[in-house]
């Protein structure tokens, strides 16, 4: 015979302040006879605690954490372990899960397991900042305790030169101080040295403070363990004291869409610097001559993607692309 | 002499059920005279309008919608612009404010804003499906109408090289069909055809699916509009329904922890793969005779980066990295 059913609940109670906690969080919380988690998380939600048994946990003991809420769990009952923004970000989500399977846990067992979704740090320093996160985006984690800094440093260096806005979670603390500053260097490679940047410490908590730098400046900034860094793209500009990023790349690529043959143009090659205009454009360079290596040498893409996309049978399908928003299909 | 105070608030409602919107997000929408949004957005919302104006845009008038938020804020008016997710993911955040700058607006002008974060989608499908998030990952939208291709393709290789989680945005539409394949492609260059990949339709809402594959099946699923697909990384797996991405890389790189010598290595070789560590051992090897070159094919970095690190003074640093988490500092 089994217990009653206990439950965990995985919840990330957003930046910090009540207002940008989800309903579902503050709910799971209430519905909660235990609460885990970091001490300072813990006190971020010390009004929603009344009448519980609350588990303050130090900041190194997550696996702990995990352990504690499944004993509790099935006991029957039912657990919310605390995370600071997205419960999958960084956060208690996966340690929980592996300590789960480690310990045989299956679905269809006592104890039931909901993840709590919830805004990010990434999500709440761009709210404050502007609207730096308009186009392709990196989450990185500076910190190389469990994740080596040959990985690290790889990709930093791929999101850089991919020109991604990027987000540095735990970027510095009291004795991992050189990561920022290798974290720079790499970006320096490929990113202008005036590349805007945001330093937010603390969004949407007491002691927010927001800094605007640019990239060659970005390590001398006052960087700590609740400091968000976001790096912008080639076309992120701050004005008024607000961080933007451009939704599209319309003006670097001078995109014309009328379907007019302006001087210099050739009728007949698309104008659209789309997937399918963009393929036909490929063909007709290289039965022009240039050669596969020229091609990807100048769109920056492997030779043999090149050779593939040559390779494959011309569809036949509208050059002219939707009209499809990159906003409007968000899930 | 300026009128009474506009106020636009950009409002990300989440991924659409009302139980993942936050507090302040649902007070925005109340605080408005005018809701202004996507007519799917507006429909999630509906009741929450009694009273208020609300003006349903299409799909593809994003400027349009953030031009009329501005007229009707210049009259005064509170007006709320809303978007699935977040505000600044993909979202209105961006397009608002370069078409208030265009306007010739500041923030010291007589309309207000304030962008109100929310989960985004890559938040509620990771909830959904496991944590797949937990370590880095990226956000890239497969619609090329604002971004050309080898731009979109150049960030696929990359960051499928890099070993990044993946969130694909507009992975497809009714016309936009092949940008998935081309994707499944680039990464079939860098990760095993087995890689888990999760596609998930309509997080929170009435028509919620879930299907999990793997890469070399990816294209085959049933994507449209309102889907994300989510690529794990190297050390992502499904057990029991669940999609998790272990939180380090230790077992892949065997860390060992307590500074013992054991077979083949070296006393005084740091044991640490954290940067510090990384350092001193890469100063070991080229003191052996290892060329940067060596150094650079081996550890997959630029050779000029690794000449930098070994030029760099050496740092009295503790070797002992502090057991600081991931997780912790997350702002």
């Amino acid at each position: 015979m089994t217990g009653p059913q206990g439950k965990i609940m995985l919840v990330g109670i957003g930046p910090g302040s009540h207002e940008h906690m989800t309903h579902r969080a503050r709910a799971a919380i209430a519905e909660a006879d235990v609460v885990v988690g970091y001490v300072t998380y813990i006190k971020l939600v010390a009004d929603l605690l009344e009448g519980k048994e609350v588990v303050r946990k130090g900041m190194t003991e997550e696996l702990d954490r995990a352990v504690h809420a499944l004993a509790s769990a099935r006991e029957g009952k039912k657990v919310a372990l605390i995370s600071s923004g997205d419960a999958g970000v960084y956060g208690m989500a996966g340690p929980t899960y592996e300590v789960l399977f480690q310990a045989g846990w299956t679905p269809e067992s006592d104890v039931e397991v909901e993840v709590v979704p919830g805004a990010s740090a990434i999500n709440a320093c761009a709210a404050l900042v502007g609207a730096p996160l308009t186009h392709d985006f990196c989450s990185i984690s500076l910190s190389d305790l469990l994740t080596p800094w040959p990985v690290i440093a790889r990709r930093l260096d791929a999101v850089a030169a991919a020109d991604f806005v990027v987000a540095l979670y735990n970027p510095k603390s009291g004795r991992r101080t050189q990561q920022i500053v290798q974290a720079q260097q790499l970006f320096l490679r490929h990113r202008r040295p005036g590349t805007p940047v945001a330093v937010v410490k603390s969004a949407y908590r007491r002691r927010e403070r927001i800094e605007f730098t640019t990239l060659d400046k970005m390590s001398e900034c006052d960087i700590g363990m609740l400091t968000t860094v976001l790096i912008g793209n080639s076309h992120t500009f701050v004005r008024h004291g607000l961080m933007v990023t451009p939704r599209g790349y319309a003006n670097k690529y001078e995109l014309h869409g009328d379907g007019s043959t302006r001087e210099g143009e050739r009728a007949g090659r698309s104008l659209s610097t789309g997937l399918i205009g963009w393929m036909e454009n490929l063909r007709i360079d290289h039965a022009d001559g240039e050669t596969v290596a020229a091609l990807a040498l100048r769109h920056q893409l492997p030779a043999d993607y090149i050779e593939a996309v040559l390779a494959a049978p011309v569809e036949n399908e509208a050059v002219k692309q939707e009209a499809v928003s990159a906003e409007e299909s968000e899930a």
